[in-house]
This record gives structure tokens, C-alpha cells and sequence, in this order.
């Protein structure tokens, strides 16, 4: 649809071919105020949007926008945000197609007040992240520096955003229960930290589109380029959410399904997802306020963020806003529409969303976090030493982490730091390193974990490609260049 | 220890140098009646053994023996039932060996009751079976009679035996329950069918060697050599091992393990494992008394066997008969000294049991049983059927089985044909099939499945290959000859 559409705007006038003209000013149009901008926000009578310099009339492209209504809330206003917010603007084709539309030029030396800007509210973030988009903000440890700590320190966690941060009031939030089809009930901040016992999980949270760059090097993929740092390790201190369920009163077994919707949203509804009763019954899935010891951060969801150990980021919930036990999993279009488990078979326009079961767990995952890739080594040094991480989903333990430096000929086993944790409830990062001997080290050196169900890595990225690049966990290789 | 043994014999004068001889009457020597061999079973006086027709005085080797006191079990009686149990025997310096202790011929017409044979009490089992030993018992069908059924019949399901099978009298079998450490109960077969709800659970049962065949031709290992078929899916019936644990009291939070003790035995003592408290506690952990609603055959445990959904069959004890509480896993040598998460690195003189977890969740498996290898096709027909069977460990269902005609550049999605369960408790197989046109068989088709974490099955052996040929799940690949 998206193809066609973009094949539709042959037709229409091309005030502009040039793409690097979008969003300058142009001399030959008339100029606009803000408050002249702002009255043209009418569906049906006439839409304006901003896009840096440029003033469009997108009226006739309203309804043919392939990301529904969510044009809309750039109506009136600055579309910058938006577009950087989804990838798919960043095409030439689409850039041309948008100056088709252009009217006219923002009057000079007029500003967008910060209100237009849905991100302006966003916290600052470390200066230490490699920051992959600013609106949403997605941004990542270097990998070196992802291993320095088993508990990584709040400030230094991956911050995995799909839309703006929520501005709460801890005073006056409210956290909503549907627990049967005519039953609502809400408890405030204050009650969710008096009413139930409090207790804390260590768990790893790693985001499906971890090492996405790669899967990027194999075959074009859609999502943030993470490099392997899309992954942290923290202690969660809250509330179960089975203790808030039974104080409803007894489940009806027909409800299979708990939805949650948060507080970040966008015009088509909030973000939200849904998790199997009996995950959500599990004594560690809690109602989280507290990381690592301190208040949660807004980043991560403050007040109240789900913890749902083993499941992949997408199902830890931040900025809870409401939780419904249900027959059936979430509609919303963040849990229908997305993270689910593609095949290398499918692609953007034959996928079948219905057919493809949602991500909740993950497959066994490690990462070479140093040296970094493409660095050299000094081969008067009788061993290099390699440091990483490995994870697997589901509360599965890493067993074994093993090095090869001739592609799988042979391994080298590495010393494992592990975490204490239970068989069934290992939801903790295990740290490992190992000493290879300079004169072994031809080119590339490769690792994979071994999780306590047996399960490996695959040796190639291909056999697992798939065109969202999600679950990305071939062996991990770089390439050492000796000196 | 052994090869230092085998060594050792070189002082031993060899009676007989010719390993054919092994057990043969030889004619030089004397001849001994049943009655006279019998007197000679004391260690520390004087040992003798029958093999085949040959006396063997085994006194001075008892102590040496690396199968430790088991040897007693045949002393004054024959050890032919027994070296068929123990793979390790059939090489010819063993027979060497044994020859090299002759001291006689088993009197012509001479006989030995059936009492002597450990192994005379088993069942009869169905003809279809490919038996890999008989004594103990381990037989599996063709592959290509597995997927007939999505329900194994019983008389069709893999027997892995590991002694003989136990002759129990229902009237007087009684289940023990040690749950503290001065405390102790018994249970009849009358209680346990009567004082708990009796529940179904649908689950297919795998052994951790299975595909150990193929395993073999990357590198000798140790065990039964399983074609793929050491699988079978049934409906077990009984009761909830949580109801018996919860009857006898509050179970104090230091039994973090499960102990089971089974009525097969060897002079070492019962066989035997533990499983985890949490996994123990589960809804779907059984005690059952019924296998596809029929009374539970010998050979599958008759008259109670424990069914643990998602783990490996030897953790699935049959003819239980004691119940441990613990602190500690179970101390028998069946769980201490094999079934564990083994490196291609370990072999059995340098592998460290304490340092590799037991193998209690399984990797992902498919097998393609039909065509069955090596067979021919008519490049004629249009396409040809593919047909087989896909599991997962751990309660993790098959979300898409592919085949591949040219080792994994392009895949073919098949058709799956899935049990209904919930997700985390996906304890069945999936069975799938596909048609491929003839014209795309080269030689070589291969066949990968998916689960519901993203694990995919490894695509070399040679990445997963251990001494002992556990969890063997790269892809399954058969060649097939064109005509």
C-alpha cells in the first residue's frame, strides 16, 4: 500500500523535485505565523503541518497516510518529532512526496513553543549512551562498557522509548483494575506501597531487536540499530501483581490474558501489551517502583513499571496505567502489529501478524563486549583477554560460554560469573571472560552460551534473519587486527 | 583407570589369545556343573562366573573391577545378561581379559534357570520395535511408523530401559514418603487412586540420547544408538505429586529438591533422580497410574510412574517407590554421574560431573520420518510428501518447522499440526508435513523447528557433539536418491 501510494504522487504538481530543498525556505512562497498555522487542524476543512522552514497542506493526504490518524497530531503544529520518530519518512520518494504539499514558508524568527514538541518533556540521558534516535530516545551502552557492572547502574540502563516519556504526578496518579467485565477499581501510589507485601527480583531486561545492527549487515531490516547493548541487569523492588489480582477476589478461569496499557501514548491509544495469566501469576512478575535501590527513573517507568522476568523489554510494561484481566490478549496495535516471531520467509508486506506468535521468551544470546570489534592486538602479549555477557529468556541459567578462534573447529571455555538464582527463575545476565593466547588468534573470534535447557546459539545470522530483526543471536564475531 | 587396567592384564598368562574363543568350550579343560559354580560366590574366598560355556575364576579381579561391586550380582551364576547391559564390555581386549581368567566348560546340557537371568521377567514387546538391547530393554519404532499417531500407542511407544523390570503385586506395592527428616508415610495403590483428584495431562516424553545414531558417525559416544525415535506423546492419568506433598504438611522452604527412588535396581541400588521443589509443586506434575487411558504397562512403569511435562524421560522415573523431600539433590549415581549438559570439550576420563548440570529441560528437536533416509524418489511424481515430528523442552510449543533443499539459503514453511495448550505448558509434539516439488530435490533435505523462545536447532553436529550424544538436535537432514 505504501509502494502504491508513493507511486499515486506522480500525479500530483512537484513544486520541489529536489529532496535536499524539504523543509528549507523557499523564496518564491508566501510566509506563516504560528498562530496563522495553529487554526488549520480540521480533518475535513484543512490540515497544516511544519517541517523545519516548510508549510505543507496535507488536507488531500490525510486519509491516505499509511500510519493511520497519527498524522494528525502533527496537525497544526511541527512534524519533526513524528518523522524522526518513524524511520520509513527517512526515504528520498517520501521527503519529494511531502514537498508536493509545500504552501509556503514559516515566517522568519518564529519559534514552536515547547508544548508543540511531545518530547520536550523527555529527562536527560547519560552522556555515555550511543543515542540511536533522540525522539523517541533510544540509546545504548558502548559495549565496552556494558560489562562493567552485574547490576548496570540506572543511569547507564538502555533506554528503549517508542513515544514521548510521560510527565506523572506522583501525587495524584492512579493505577486502574478491570477485573471483570463491569468492575473497575483504582489504587493510588500510596495504597500500592502500603497495602501489599514489598519484594524485590533481580532480572535482566534485554529488547528483541538487540544486535539488530547485524541482522542490518545481512539483508535490510526495520527498527534500531542496536549494536548488543540493548540489554541491562537490575533489581526491581515492587508489589507482585498476583498479590493486587487475588485482593480483587477469586480469577475467573476464563480470563486467560492480562492486559496492561500505559500512560505513553500517541493518537491511536496508548502503548500497551498483554501476558499469559500464569506469567502473570508468577511470584517474581511484579509492580515495580524501585531500581536498583532508588525510585524508578523516568526513563524506565516511573511510577510503576511491570516486571515480567524472562520476557522480552517490550512486555516490561513502563508507566502502568491500567491493568485488565481479559479473555483475550491486548488489541492494541503495539501488541498485534509487532515483536512477534517472524520467519526469514516473511517481509513487511506479506506478513501475516494473526499467524505469528508474540515474542515473551527469548533465545540464548552472548556478546563479545571486549576488546571491540575491529580493534588490533598487541601480539607481543601472550593472551588477549575477552569479556561478555549471556542471557537467555524464560528464567533459563547460562551453563557454558565457549570461544572459537577457527569458526567452531574448536572452543575455549570461559570462566562464568553467575548470579544465585533458582532452576526455572535464573532471570540474570551472566558475566564471563576468558585469556586466548595471542599466537591462537588468526582474525576472528566468535563466542556462544549454552543455556541449562541445552540450547545453543546458531553459528549464522542467516538462518535466522527476518525483516524486523528481532531475536539477532548467532554466534557474536569480531575481527582483531594484530599489531 | 580402565585403560590402565586393560594394561595391567598383560602379566596375566592368556589361557586363550583368540577373542572368538571368548565363552566357547574349549577342550583341554575341565567342566563344572551349576551346582558346583554356585558354591563359588564369596568375595575374599573365591568367585566364579559363567560366560556363555566358559568357567571363569574372577577372584583376583573383583577389586579391580571398574564397574565396581556390580560384578557380585553374576558371582556363581552367569554374567552374560549383565555384558549385554554394559556396552563398555564388547571389545575384544575385554574378552581377552575374561578369557585370560579360564578355568573351565560349563557341563555339556547343562542349564541355568531362569531365576538367574535378572532379565526373564521382562515383557513382551511389539514386533515393530527396532531393539538396540535387550537386556536391559531398549527398543524404538521406525521413524517412519512414528507419526501415524498423535497419541503413541502404548505397545508403540519407545521402551528405555535401564535394568530389569521390576515385578510388582499391586495388592501389596506401597508408595514411600519421606518428607522430613524423622518423619515417614506410605501410601497403597487403593489410597493414591482414592484420596486425591485424579487429572490428565497430555505430554510426550523424549530421551536425552535420542538421535545419538547420528551423533555417532561425527564421533564414537556412549549409549543407545536412538534413530530419532526415542520420542512418544501420551495422555498420563493419576494424581498431582503437589496433592501428596501438600497432605503431609507445610513443606518447609530447605526441601528445594524432589527426591525419587525406583523399584528397578542393580547391586549398586535403585535408579533414581530429584527434581526441583518448584517443578514438583507444578499442576501438571503427576503421579500416574494410566497411559492413553489404559492401566500403565510394565515397560512404562506400571503400577506408578512420575510424569514430569517438558523435561527429559529420565527424569520421568517409572515404578516409583520412594518420595524424598530434600535439601540436596538426589545423591544415586544415575542422576550424580550422567545425563548432564556435556561440552565437546568433556570426555569421560576428563569430565568433571559436579561442574555440568543435569539435564532436566531439552533443547528443540524435529526429525523428518518420512521418506525415510537413503530412500529413492520418482522425480515423475510432482512433488514429494514430507512428514515428521517437532518438540521442545521446558513447555515450549513449535511455532514453524522449514525444510531446506539447499542447506538453508531458502526455506519452505511446512504445514503444523499442534495440540491445543497453553503457552509455558506446550508439553505435546507437533507433528507437520510439506510438499517440495521433485524438481527442487537435489539430494540432501534438511528440516529445522522453531519454538516459542525463537530457538532454532543448530545446524552443524559438530557444534553440539558430546562423548555422550545428549540433546544430538541439529538439523535433521536425509538424502535422497533421484530415479
Amino acid at each position: 500500500m505504501w509502494r502504491k501510494l508513493l507511486a499515486g504522487t506522480a500525479v500530483i504538481s512537484m513544486k520541489s523535485a529536489k529532496c535536499s530543498d524539504s523543509g528549507m525556505a523557499t523564496n518564491d512562497l508566501p510566509e506563516y505565523t504560528w498562530d496563522e498555522i495553529k487554526t488549520h487542524k480540521t480533518p475535513g476543512k484543512s490540515v497544516w503541518i511544519v517541517m523545519g522552514k516548510g508549510v505543507y497542506d496535507i488536507t488531500r493526504f490525510v486519509e491516505m497516510h499509511p500510519g493511520g490518524d497519527k498524522i494528525l497530531l502533527a496537525a497544526g503544529s511541527s512534524a519533526d518529532a513524528f518523522w524522526n520518530l518513524y524511520r520509513i519518512h527517512k526515504q528520498d520518494k517520501v521527503k519529494d512526496m511531502l514537498e508536493s504539499f509545500r504552501i509556503g514558508n514559516l515566517k522568519g524568527g518564529e519559534k514552536l513553543e515547547a508544548l508543540n514538541d511531545p518530547f520536550s518533556g523527555d529527562p536527560n540521558r547519560s552522556t555515555h549512551f550511543i543515542a540511536h534516535t533522540e525522539k523517541a530516545y533510544n540509546g545504548e551502552l558502548p559495549n565496552d562498557l556494558l560489562t562493567e557492572k552485574i547490576l548496570t547502574p540506572n543511569t547507564e540502563f538502555f533506554v528503549r522509548n517508542h513515544l514521548p516519556v510521560p510527565v506523572v504526578d506522583e501525587n495524584t496518579y492512579e493505577l486502574e483494575l478491570v477485573f471483570e467485565d463491569d468492575k473497575c477499581t483504582s489504587f493510588n501510589l500510596k495504597d500500592l506501597k502500603s497495602k501489599f507485601p514489598i519484594v524485590s527480583v533481580e532480572s535482566s531486561i534485554q529488547c528483541a531487536g538487540n544486535r539488530r545492527f547485524e541482522a542490518n549487515q545481512q539483508g535490510v531490516t526495520r527498527g534500531v540499530e542496536w549494536r548488543g547493548g540493548a540489554i541491562g541487569n537490575a533489581v526491581w523492588t515492587g508489589i507482585r501483581l498476583r498479590d493486587i489480582l487475588k485482593h480483587l477476589g477469586e480469577i475467573n478461569p476464563e480470563y486467560k490474558h492480562v492486559q496492561i496499557e500505559a500512560l505513553d501514548t500517541d493518537p491511536n491509544g496508548p502503548f500497551g501489551t498483554s501476558i499469559p495469566i500464569e506469567k502473570a501469576m508468577d511470584s517474581d512478575t511484579i509492580l515495580a517502583f524501585e531500581m536498583n535501590g532508588e525510585t524508578l527513573p523516568r526513563d524506565h517507568g516511573f511510577p510503576v513499571r511491570l516486571i515480567v522476568p524472562g520476557y522480552v523489554g517490550v512486555r516490561n510494561i513502563k508507566w502502568v496505567k491500567r491493568i485488565t484481566l481479559s479473555t483475550s490478549e491486548s488489541p492494541l496495535i503495539w501488541h498485534k502489529r509487532d515483536y512477534r516471531l517472524f520467519s526469514p520467509n516473511d517481509s513487511l508486506g506479506n506478513v501475516n501478524f494473526e499467524e505469528r506468535e508474540p515474542v515473551y521468551d527469548m533465545p540464548v544470546q552472548s556478546v563479545i563486549c571486549s576488546p571491540i570489534d575491529s580493534t588490533s592486538f598487541d601480539s607481543k602479549n601472550e593472551n588477549v583477554n575477552f569479556k561478555g555477557f549471556a542471557y537467555s529468556g524464560g528464567g533459563r541459567g547460562i551453563v557454558r560460554v565457549e570461544l572459537t578462534t577457527d569458526h567452531g573447529e574448536s572452543w575455549i571455555e570461559a570462566q562464568l560469573e553467575k548470579r544465585q538464582q533458582r532452576l526455572g527463575r535464573r532471570w540474570s545476565w551472566a558475566f564471563w571472560n576468558a585469556n586466548i593466547p595471542s599466537s591462537d588468534i588468526e582474525k576472528e573470534v566468535c563466542v556462544r552460551a549454552v543455556d541449562d535447557a541445552g540450547h545453543g546459539q546458531p553459528e549464522s545470522l542467516k538462518s535466522i534473519w527476518n525483516y524486523r530483526g528481532l531475536l539477532t543471536n548467532s554466534w557474536h564475531c569480531i575481527h582483531l587486527i594484530r599489531k
